[in-house]
């Protein structure tokens, strides 16, 4: 995920992993861009990942799709959601971007 | 959110946070139950919170009313994504539910 978080242009600031046993992980990288994070359950071939940056100078569409790959991924569902959108009335608000269908670990938006 | 996860009765596993100059957290608590992760603007009176659990025992809108709670917020706007949800094709997917509308700082849901 360090790496992941490279491909996205990100600084990494704190990393933070758990393995359990007998299997699976949880980690997340806090990067200066917010932070990566990932669950993972060996036993039934899943696995949650969460890619949060800010800026224009990353992109964490390039974190995913090198998760994906790294993970072996054979399918992975994305959904976006842009956060801290400032609206007239001062407040913020975010938008949920549900992308259709599956993609071969490819990125599906 | 070490607070936040036990009120949500999650098991604290890894906390890693970084602070920033002048102002501003990035944070991530590692559960056994997934994480909870605070990302803050003070200069915008703003901040991104997830509170990612599983397991029935968990309650992770009780760490949400916390955290809202802490940080003082006047208003907040939830969306709750349910996650790796098995399909009949053995493939995993997950639900987005947007809530509507603000709350006073309290439960939306």
């Amino acid at each position: 995920m360090v790496s992941a978080a490279k491909e996205a242009n990100a600084e990494v600031l704190k990393v933070a992993f758990h393995r359990f046993k007998p299997y699976g992980v949880s980690g997340v990288v806090v990067i200066a861009e917010s932070h990566l994070s990932i669950h993972t359950w060996p036993e039934s071939g899943y696995a949650a990942v969460d890619f949060y940056t800010c800026g224009d100078h990353t992109d964490p569409w390039r974190a995913c799709e090198f998760a994906a790959e790294k993970l072996g991924a054979q399918t992975m569902l994305t959904t976006e959601v842009k956060r801290g959108i400032a609206s007239s009335n001062g407040q913020y608000t975010h938008v949920v971007h549900e992308h259709a269908g599956r993609s071969e670990a490819k990125r599906s938006a």
